[in-house]
């Protein structure tokens, strides 16, 4: 195990009705005046945002907002919200909705703070200090309640980047799956295949014994498996949603990584997809993935039959590893496809004639990803290549 | 799903040489004097207490110590500490140690700022304040490192009795493994169980349908069994060493445990055994958690067929569920067998004829428990009798 440092000091408020709470969570980590963030019109209509207003209200906190939040969230947006907490004078950023509004948020908190583009901290530059953050979450997916991480996508040129820092670190993230249960399937499915590819993410590692976290990456794989097809056939399951929410929390927050080398490269390859296309990041993870699987599963065949073998039960093949790692990859598939995701590019509305477009904007050029396996540009290419032809 | 609120805000400092940081972690928490509190003089003849005041002065942090906290630590040393603390104007704790020590340290922390007896918070009393604390972790067992609960033994009457609090929780924990190597196999043993214990008593629930929890639970148990004969047999295996350390963490700061209600009759069961014999607390585990299990299993007989199958190997008998739960608590004993620890009360060095006294000390009168099986007296009669016949 590599040394580490771990740090989530976010308070989880879980259940039914908690949102109600949130203005007493807002007072406790000091906020006075808050932006509330959020996406579309869904909450505003479910009555959501009108149950966190009486719940600041109640506890004298007032509020400004800034609704729009799009999938793949737009930098435009975020300049917007950061020249309305610098006006307003807010103190304190409340993110109402799922890991788009999540990430956005984070980028104003980061932004408000920051003399120069905040643009500089998608583009390598360490965020050290932002506004506190809470979080009313309405999808299981992004892990974004419980994680330091954000994404945000450059409208000039669509390019899709990220940043990390703990001090984006959600203050309180209150988690009700009751919330979830509006939700259409496809959507659901889009935020389960999200939460299985941050597990797998970190499952695929250079680092040798790291018993534990393998073990728990495996507890929110085989929790997944067992509940999202529960949620899509019924979505008003509130017991397989909780299971879902609280699963796509630990599958991100980084407790499941700690101590082993990971790999990001899916996510890298998939964020070309979503930012060309808008594409559900899901539903993009969905094809990427297993293809992905299958183009450096030789790297390591073992660690995928580990896969195959504990998480979706398939049998050793002692006398040719290699049929029981294939095989795990492509129950992987069988099973994304069975929650109602695409299994290659053309499901998914890409086009195979865009895929030097895609590894170009990749913008590897002559080098290598770090990860799991490096991948070069010509790695890049036969992994869309493999996406484009996958079946299910 | 119950509602839950969960908040593990501890920084986890892991890996080899890293308490050679702890004086920059206590100046990044705000200490500026320090009370070191240790046991007994193998960390002095170890070297790791000149390392961790050098690494405090390095930090211009000044300091005093308070050495000689017992196992099943005592009221007397806690008073003890208080005092030095309010004499000393200190303002920090770092406990340099196992459980004993984490938890002799929080009674202090609690104490030092508080008016009344210190006691009043293993009577109930809940804990609202406290010195901040830093752990330098020397034994992976109790989890005190990443919770917010203490035990402490009342050295009148030997009565062991605990207190939980956020507010006791450490504001930074290393955790080097090597500090690990040189504990005897015995002691790693009952650190072991101990760890096991705590998963257990979150593990056997009357809530349903908690498939994360119930999945972590078995990604903690499963590494255990892995990991544990390997440092018996190999007490220099810095892998497994840092697998456990990390596991005991896991196993205790609360995450395991959300949302689902829980049963701690074992380790209140134990309690009695440790405070009246001053037998290490894991091994007294070893002895009365199979027993305990004998005893309640058939309020539950498919959740002991999940853990036998899914953490012991059993093959699921389903003609006959009844006996692949009780194969798997014998599979527990053999194992606690395996790795050195003793399976019933005269191997423990404990007596069949205190049994009564045993059964009185616990106080239960004409009440019950609470958990997963609520017990009166004579159920608790029966369990200490199951342990004194227990085999491996």
């Amino acid at each position: 195990m590599d040394n580490f440092n771990f740090c989530s000091p976010t308070e989880f408020v879980f259940g039914k009705g908690r949102e109600n709470e949130c203005g007493s969570f807002v007072k406790k980590y000091g906020g006075s005046k808050v932006l509330i963030h959020y996406g579309g019109g869904s909450a505003v209509r479910s009555g959501l945002l009108g149950r966190v207003k009486d719940s600041l209200a109640a506890q004298g906190v007032g509020f400004a907002e800034l609704g729009g939040v799009q999938p793949n969230p737009r930098d435009t947006l975020v300049y917007k919200g950061i020249e309305l907490c610098r006006a307003e004078g807010i103190d304190f950023i409340l993110a109402v909705g799922g890991g788009s509004v999540i990430d956005s948020a984070k980028a104003i908190a980061a932004g408000t703070l920051y003399d120069g583009d905040f643009w500089d901290f998608y583009s390598g530059r360490k965020v050290e200090k932002a506004l506190p953050l809470g979080v009313v979450l309405t999808i299981a997916a992004a892990g974004s309640e419980g994680s330091g991480d954000s994404v945000i996508t450059k409208e000039d040129g669509l390019l899709k980047r990220g940043t990390g820092s703990d001090v984006l670190r959600s203050k309180f993230s209150v988690l009700d799956p009751e919330l979830t249960q509006t939700l259409p399937a496809y959507q659901t499915a889009c935020g389960a295949t999200d939460i299985m590819a941050h597990v797998f993410e970190r499952y695929f590692t250079n680092t040798k014994e790291v018993e534990i976290t393998d073990r728990l990456c495996e507890a929110v794989l085989l929790t997944m498996v067992k509940e999202t097809p529960r949620v899509i056939t019924d979505p008003n399951n509130y017991e397989a949603r909780a299971n879902i929410m609280w699963a796509g929390m630990v599958a991100h927050n980084g407790l499941v990584g700690v101590g082993r080398s990971q790999d990001w490269n899916s996510h890298a390859i998939e964020h070309e997809l979503s930012a060309l296309y808008d594409c559900a990041h899901g539903a993009g993870l969905a094809v990427i993935m297993p293809a992905w699987m299958e183009f450096v599963h030789s790297h390591d065949v073992m660690r995928f039959c580990q896969m195959a073998t504990r998480v979706f039960g398939c049998q050793m093949n002692y006398a040719d590893p290699e049929t029981t790692a294939m095989e795990g990859i492509q129950r992987f598939r069988a099973f994304l496809h069975s929650i109602g995701m695409p299994v290659n590019l053309s499901e998914l509305g890409a086009k195979e004639e865009d895929i030097p477009l895609l590894v170009e904007k990749l913008g590897l050029g002559d080098g290598r990803t770090w990860g799991f396996v490096q991948l070069s540009a010509a790695d890049v290419t036969e992994i869309y290549k493999l996406a484009a032809k996958a079946k299910a």
